[in-house]
């Protein structure tokens, strides 16, 4: 075991675009286990677009991260030492100890991962927060019906691609928006969506009109900004847009004004935003429902893996900016 | 009888402003009521924001009226002649035949309304569509629960004073928008609810922070553009916002972009827009409690009645503006 639990802190609050200087990389003794304690070793740290708005001291629905505090994030890892009754050492579990490679708990929101067949990896992805978005936001608040049209941005994202291909089960039409034709393709080729629209290839609405001729019964919006405008435009009649992101506004110092607005009232639209932790009693069903159709080999996922904690506040930069592809992990063992 | 059937014609489409040459008053004969049918002479005419949608071709809910055609509208009347069983000379009618004086029917769509207490003109407001609008929309859409506030914009109006009045029936704390220091007092003073901002008179933003202190947990909308941005921006976390009407937008040539869509997500906010003939199914509850409100003395309503249909244009143009206080009618005889 490292004597050693790295550690990254937040330094600065940014304005605009985050950069490595809002970040502090420290080295601290690993944490003593006090009793009714386990110490985690992390194996895997989430990267995730909420985290920019823990960054902020703006107003939104959870506390910022104070300066100077560890990042807040979900892990992966192994208990290495246990005076708690429920754990043991070896046991793997999922917790949110943040960036850093050790942390203590006194058990509370850490859950047991049973070893099997799935890498530990995906509980922080498909099996866990991201895949359980996708599925709350899809089913609960998109209410897709067999022969509509679902839409989906960032839809090689760690969320995007689950919500196209859970759509894709329920016997919809689905198409996806994402960045440059590898992702496209990986989109309609790997996750088999039925097409994808790059927005940075020519004209965004001019690409929609074609992808989606018919029009959109569920937008699952992930971006917020231009994109949502656009797709707002082509809703039909009766229209659902669970809002799950507005990752295009996050470094933004001036908020993009939406200007089809309109169609919320000719279109007779719902737009919700949502949080999947305000929904934790479909968890289990979500789960359940997310492990069976991985097992049949009916969901596909895809990881970006960047080595090492000390690099995860440059990845973190290139996961705001699309540069990922797939759920963004850090792997820190 | 008169002789003459007046006739207001859509004579082109208005870009931006609607003005008076916009419409043609024409004299017609009075037309002819054949087998099964019904003539109608109408007593009042009903003019709604709703109107200025059918005048323009740009897509919507419902089709545009035709250059040369009736502008659409909803009527009270009596049937004058009638070669159908179901009705008798005498009887009073609640109908949809536009603008104009006479109108035949074979019946379809068209109400009796048995004769009590209550005025007839009172089935084209607050006991007709603007009145069942106003119920649907905070009780189905905006769920409100005691102790919540409500805001609702063009208060003073004939859905925005039953919105006010319902809000405070169900026990919530009930905050107009309305334009001019009059129609702020009429809002308070008359129908009761808890506070009125004036959004001609100084910062709408701090006259908001000042009227709802701890935010907004139901905004009925009536208006969009800058009124709904600012709303938004004060909304409570699940905050629910039937968009009900944009009158703002309505001869607006480049509409308004929306600023504050963050607020979506942050707060897990639900919009919905909708038109009240989506929901028939519960037309008759809303009538019923309405009725029961009105003759218990708990809900008021208030008319802006202008005589003589070739006034319609220009009480029309009014209302877009919001010169009209209360419910704007045409008496027609």
């Amino acid at each position: 075991m490292s004597e050693t639990n790295t550690q990254v802190l937040l330094k600065q609050r940014p304005v605009g675009a985050v950069q490595e200087r809002h970040f502090e990389v420290v080295h601290k003794p690993v944490p003593v286990t006090g009793p009714g304690q386990i110490c985690v070793r992390n194996h895997y740290l989430s990267l995730d677009p909420y985290m920019r708005g823990r960054m902020s001291d703006a107003k939104s629905y959870a506390q910022p991260v104070a300066i100077g505090d560890v990042m807040v994030g979900g892990t992966v890892g192994e208990v290495v030492e246990s005076r708690h009754p429920d754990f043991k050492a070896g046991d793997a579990v999922l917790g949110y100890f943040g960036w850093q490679l050790f942390g203590v708990s006194d058990g509370t929101g850490i859950t047991k991962i049973e070893k099997g067949d799935l890498p530990l990896s995906a509980y922080l992805g498909v099996l866990g927060m991201p895949g359980v978005t996708a599925y709350i936001g899809l089913m609960d608040i998109g209410h897709p019906k067999a022969g509509e049209t679902v839409v989906v941005s960032a839809a090689s994202g760690a969320v995007g691609s689950v919500v196209g291909q859970i759509a894709k089960l329920q016997g919809c039409r689905a198409v996806g928006i994402a960045g440059g034709e590898r992702k496209c393709r990986y989109v309609t080729e790997e996750l088999g969506l039925d097409a994808c629209v790059d927005y940075k290839a020519g004209s965004l609405s001019e690409n929609l009109q074609k992808a989606i001729p018919d029009g959109v019964d569920v937008y699952f919006d992930n971006v917020g900004g231009p994109i949502f405008d656009a797709v707002l435009d082509r809703m039909n009649p009766f229209g659902r847009i669970p809002v799950c992101g507005m990752i295009s506004q996050y470094n933004a110092v001036e908020p993009y004004a939406v200007k089809k607005m309109h169609n919320v009232l000719i279109q007779r639209l719902t737009i919700r935003g949502f949080i999947v932790s305000d929904h934790a009693a479909r968890w289990v069903d979500a789960l359940t429902d997310i492990e069976n159709w991985l097992r049949q080999g009916r969901l596909k996922f895809r990881e970006s893996i960047t080595e090492g904690l000390e690099n995860a506040p440059a990845a973190f930069i290139g996961l705001l900016s699309g540069k990922n592809f797939g759920k963004q992990l850090i792997k820190l063992i």
